[in-house]
């Protein structure tokens, strides 16, 4: 089995550190991949903290993969060596229910694998992407365009698809009105797809300190919740409003700035149910959703869209060494706007801490 | 200034008893209506007691009126006198606002006039069904099939209308798997609705108690929440849940019921704000929303679809002398399903109060 390298949380809430490990066997249909990037979800830090369930320990965590095709089996017939190749959050699925076969196999009902912190279908557990390489069945690997650079392109297998789905399936574009709730890495990347598919965007952020920046990204309007005067400015002005913000919020008063029929979806999820008043949704006829990832066909179109657009995420560059760093600053929402693992760093980190 | 008797409260809180007072001149758009029937919504006595906002006293409530046209102005067209109309939730609107233009007058952004407990334009106070006539503006009266009895269609004005603008606008059709939560007064017209509309038609009722009248009224399945079981069985069944129980319910427990982009549809107003956790919304893509009775365009498709299929309520007449304790029986879900007032007893109570 080939060997790799990476970095892992030996236990629930212990800091990331070296850790040598087995990838499986590549089998026919596998395509083992070299990791040349990784972005920092913070998802990674809920799970490595054992925030959300019990996790599967030793943690490699890593969702937000970008890399080079090192080799493929024998009955791969999608990928060849040299490709510029992504994996996003699983890495297999059921294949056989009602979900897998309507391609939304985001949603499995039998056996979603996740990247990391899951196990696969043999039991084995699965490592993310703080790794050196990977191996995954080609059914479960993105092509990612050959003008985006892969380091950028990274966290559009998680942040980049976790936006674009809802902004597809709610139909965003021309003539659509569309608010983006917090300019983090969820809501960077909302505001240059929303403004690439031709949509009006606003983002709503608790301060205008990144007004700048949100401008910069495509949006047309910038507003400060913490500004009582936003609420009655853009009253009743949306059709769709993605909600990036995990801090419990104000959904109520969020819902007021909808149209007739708009939909607020939530894509960053409070820890703690939120207070919902039936009057937000009755007057209007208004909705709350959800949207989770998207699916592999989903997010090929996502990066097909980003490349034709030349649409990529701006991060801040770390050693694989800083993780733990870098971890401590997410929780600040001190980054512009995701932090990405050059796993190059990863071979100089093994000597230093050797 | 036309002459009109009814039933009151004086004062919030104050039982209803008997009040005269004055309508409307009818103008060259009016219609006169004698009121023969009046269905009494929940709603009556929430705003009775003053528990929603503070309410017009003295308050003649009632907004599922059914009657006979008695007169009508010179420019009205549409109604002829002996014709069989109802009044439903609103009698004017702005007519101007972007609400009103597109048809969708419930959500008037200006001024929705609602039929009693409000003000008209000229802010005079408007009074209900509860009476004897009422005088409205052709534009705002309904037209009843001629072969469904004015006392069972009375409440079609409001239960009717709410649960069909919802079972419309989510589709509900031949295919679709549709849940009613409550069997009252809203829920047992949601089944009749969805029955006759082709959906395959599910109650979810804290006991079995009502189930023979669940299959009677049209539903296909009927569970007892009350049974933890349900939960397990019906687990991702449904693509529309309409939620009819305004006492505060676990929402999220519901939504585990939902299919893949199913949606619950919240038209019974729990007083408080009810927790929802994202999770509930983001496994599955699915949505919750509100729903607000009608426009007068549906509301009419809804009269002409139940004349076609022969669809009213199911009602209990009373005395407008038994109102007060019709109300205590309301509160006690003590009916099947919908109280409806008999207008011709009004004279009748008068001479006995007098």
């Amino acid at each position: 089995m080939p060997h790799a390298s990476g970095y892992a949380a030996a236990t629930p809430k212990a800091p990331l550190a070296p850790f040598d490990f087995e990838r499986r066997e590549p089998g026919d249909r596998d395509v083992q991949i070299e990791i040349k990037f990784c972005g920092i979800c913070h998802s990674d830090i809920h799970q490595v903290r054992d925030e959300w369930f019990q996790g599967v320990f030793p943690m490699v965590p890593g969702h937000e993969i970008a890399g080079v095709v090192k080799s493929v089996g024998s009955a791969v017939t999608k990928f060849k060596v040299g490709d510029h190749v992504g994996i996003g959050c699983f890495v297999d699925s059921c294949r056989t229910c009602i979900e897998c076969k309507q391609g939304e196999e985001q949603f499995c009902q039998v056996k979603l694998v996740q990247t990391y912190n899951d196990r696969d279908k043999e039991g084995q557990p699965t490592y993310g992407g703080y790794s050196d390489h990977i191996v995954v069945d080609q059914d479960y690997v993105l092509r990612i365009p050959a003008n985006l650079n892969l380091d950028e392109a990274a966290p559009l297998m998680c942040a980049g698809i976790t936006l674009w789905s809802p902004l597809k399936h709610w139909q965003a574009g021309p003539g659509k009105k569309v608010a983006v709730i917090g300019l983090g890495g969820l809501g960077h990347m909302g505001v240059k797809l929303a403004h690439a598919l031709g949509a009006e965007v606003t983002v709503l952020s608790q301060s205008l300190k990144k007004q700048d920046d949100g401008k910069r990204l495509g949006a047309d309007h910038f507003y400060a919740t913490n500004d009582p005067e936003t609420f009655t400015k853009l009253a009743g002005q949306f059709d769709l409003i993605l909600n990036t913000v995990s801090a419990a919020d104000d959904w109520n008063r969020l819902m007021t700035l909808l149209k007739r029929d708009g939909t607020m979806v939530v894509v960053g999820a409070p820890e703690h149910p939120v207070p919902v008043s039936a009057f937000s949704m009755i007057v209007g006829r208004k909705s709350l959703a959800g949207s989770m990832i998207g699916s592999i066909k989903e997010t090929q179109e996502m990066l097909d869209f980003c490349g034709e657009h030349n649409i990529a995420s701006d991060i801040e560059k770390i050693s694989i060494a800083d993780v733990n760093d870098a971890y401590e600053r997410v929780l600040k929402s001190d980054v512009r706007y995701r932090f990405v693992i050059d796993l190059a760093t990863l071979k100089g980190g093994e000597k230093a801490a050797a």
